[in-house]
């Protein structure tokens, strides 16, 4: 291993630690100041900002990255107005800090108190969209901590502005402008390292693509969460109200195929196949959406002329498309539909439309996933639409965190005990 | 790797994964019956138990093991009693599975209710200690779990015992018998397979010498609590009650000093050091403890006749003695002590003895640990001190659980959500 970009990236991990310590006994005050410094610093060096994301742009264009990535690179004008509106409204929530969990007292008299601390060292590695530079700097700060940045190369120059900026913003505040560490270095090293220092970083927090967080999770030593991948399913049941069926399925597909929340297989009850497929073939059409279906959905799909169908490998139920492509399955039922989820789902978001409430909760019972839905579309797993406010991403693990985390999500607790004087017999 | 022993630990955590699907359904009367039956079953076989347990002492003996872990290998009639209480009373304790910790409703009308669910399959990884096979199968099947358990080669007879008895228990119950899967083949390699185990295994418990749980943080795929190494320290402050902080500091070395919430450090404040520790060191003399001090502690020491006393090096701060040492050094005051406590200590206890209130609460607050205390003992930090009943151990990291570990510790949870045909815009 490098020593030299091993002593750079612990010089920012220890740096970190010892702003986290002043960061955890800040008042709620300090820390919603803080906030709107960071957010009013980001509008004073706009230009600075649109600036140096045109540099990371024209470097996007010379290395022909794909327009898809090129528009997640972009900071428009809007998206830079969400980066400083999402401060300001985190300044406004309420600080989880200190917050007294449970509190007991044992028959020898000590008092316990479970309280709401923060991590300490919260480090983030994602990939090329620079609004996760100001969104998890803000949340980490808000809920306590420092945070270690590590974003992607081709974002460097935006992120560096923007770092730059809310550290600006932290001069004026209470807050340690080291509690906001970025990593320049973007050799791939840099994150091997990061996610081994277990003396200084207290949390990982991987986002982007399957591959990163898979390397992540296998080389960390540090306790990390996984986030994001999404392989999500809809099991219309054989008692499904069938156009709830066709609405839901074609708006937890179409609505924004590229992301996690989005499904990726629907399952049919062999019962409505044939009723329910033609309709929402229908729809398939209108969306744009390709088919890729099991024997039974190729056949009683065969006559939907305009439709895009092709038969369904076992790949294709294991693949987030992330794209208008949906996998097909006709199953015998409710214990087909959850067997076929517990092998190919990734615990994000699974639904059942059912008019039955015994095979609704049979299903939401059984399919382990962070959410399960009853007759509602998959996209609401998502930060803001279960009321957090702003999440650092969504939990795919069963350790600490499950689904949007919020502010909650990125603290930990202690216990706080006080006596007079009791021993252990 | 080998191959034969990758199939052969997969095979048990398949069928781990199997069970637990049954298991997480199961109603808290069936997991009740079931762990009443386990502890009966042991009762029933005690005599297999004690032969197979005879067994592994005489390989003990014949491999030279030291008295302290042929003891902890020992199961006599008193803890084979304890193993069957702790399941009986384990039976007794509420169900924590299905408990709703949130429930609200979005403007949208979807009902959210976050639920407590199990983890799944939980692996325990742990040493000499036949009594962990029975509290930790019992713990992980209370709170819906399949267990995977993998015992140090020196107690494969005892454990294996104890498996058959509790296993033989569950055949007459609800639950499936692969519900406790126990691994035969004691190689270290079969750890290493265990712990990268990501499809199958939900949760490692490393249980064990700092040896065992730093592998184990650094191999693992799974996610990861770390328990147990306890650098402890009390901090005699200079507004203390001496009486006090001698009654303390003395329980929290002697009363078990081979525990991890026993203490191993005293930092004693300057202001009191001169009329403070003349009297400890008469009781350390009577308790038969060894004193490692800093250059004042040994100055003010030198005269205490019979005390065992030699200078402190930096390795002595850095060390989890377990036995009767204690390692002492004089500091300036609050500040110094919080220093010392973040280079020296592992997250686990730590106290503070004072009577000024504004000195305990920024100790309480500065000080990051599992569990910190104000004028009372570090060895309340226990899962039966705190009220929890048996305890899987004593977490020292920051993520999903810390301090002592109970039935809701091994639980996850999950968003339960129930909708009319909800649609995101």
């Amino acid at each position: 291993m490098n020593n030299d970009l091993k002593e750079y990236v612990t010089s920012k991990t220890r740096a970190a630690k010892q702003a986290s310590r002043k960061c955890s006994i800040l008042s709620a005050e300090e820390k919603k100041q803080a906030l709107k410094r960071m957010g009013e610093a980001i509008w004073d060096q706009r230009r600075q900002i649109f600036q140096a994301n045109k540099a990371d742009l024209e470097n996007a264009l010379n290395n022909g990255l794909s327009s898809a990535k090129q528009d997640r690179l972009l900071i428009t004008d809007r998206r830079l107005e969400d980066m400083i509106q999402g401060l300001n409204s985190l300044a406004e929530y309420n600080d989880p800090v200190g917050e007294v969990i449970s509190s007991f007292q044992r028959p020898n008299g000590l008092k316990i108190e479970k309280v709401r601390v923060p991590f300490g060292v919260i480090a983030i590695i994602y990939e090329s969209r620079p609004n996760v530079t100001a969104d998890a700097a803000g949340l980490a700060i808000k809920a306590g901590n420092a945070v270690v940045l590590r974003g992607g190369k081709e974002a460097i120059h935006s992120n560096q502005a923007l770092v730059r900026a809310m550290t600006d913003g932290l001069a004026k505040t209470a807050i340690p402008v080291e509690a906001i560490q970025f990593i320049e270095r973007t050799e791939r090293d840099s994150i091997d390292i990061l996610i081994r220092e277990k003396n200084t970083v207290d949390l990982v927090i991987p986002r982007g693509g399957a591959g990163l967080i898979r390397r992540v999770v296998k080389q960390a030593h540090v306790p990390v969460i996984e986030t994001g991948v999404g392989n999500c399913h809809i099991y219309v049941h054989a008692s499904a109200d069938l156009d709830m069926a066709r609405s839901v399925v074609v708006n937890a597909k179409t609505q924004r195929p590229s992301v996690c929340n989005a499904i990726e297989t629907l399952l049919v009850d062999q019962e409505i196949a044939d009723e329910y497929l033609p309709r929402l073939g229908k729809d398939l059409v209108a969306k744009g959406v390709q088919v890729r279906g099991c024997e039974q959905t190729c056949r009683i799909l065969q006559d939907q002329g305009s439709l895009e169908i092709e038969p369904a490998s076992e790949e294709d139920y294991a693949t987030e498309f992330l794209d208008l492509i949906l996998a097909v399955k006709v199953v015998k039922g409710l214990e087909e539909a959850v067997n076929h989820i517990r092998k190919y789902g990734t615990l994000h978001s699974e639904a059942i439309i059912a008019e039955d409430a015994s095979a609704a909760d049979a299903f939401l019972n059984r399919v382990d996933a962070a959410a399960v839905y009853h007759n509602a579309s998959t996209r609401f797993t998502d930060g803001a639409e279960f009321g957090f406010g702003a999440e650092m991403g969504i939990s795919t693990q069963k350790m600490h965190a499950r689904g949007p985390m919020g502010l909650r999500e990125l603290t930990s607790y202690k216990y706080v005990i006080r006596g007079n004087g009791q021993v252990r017999e």
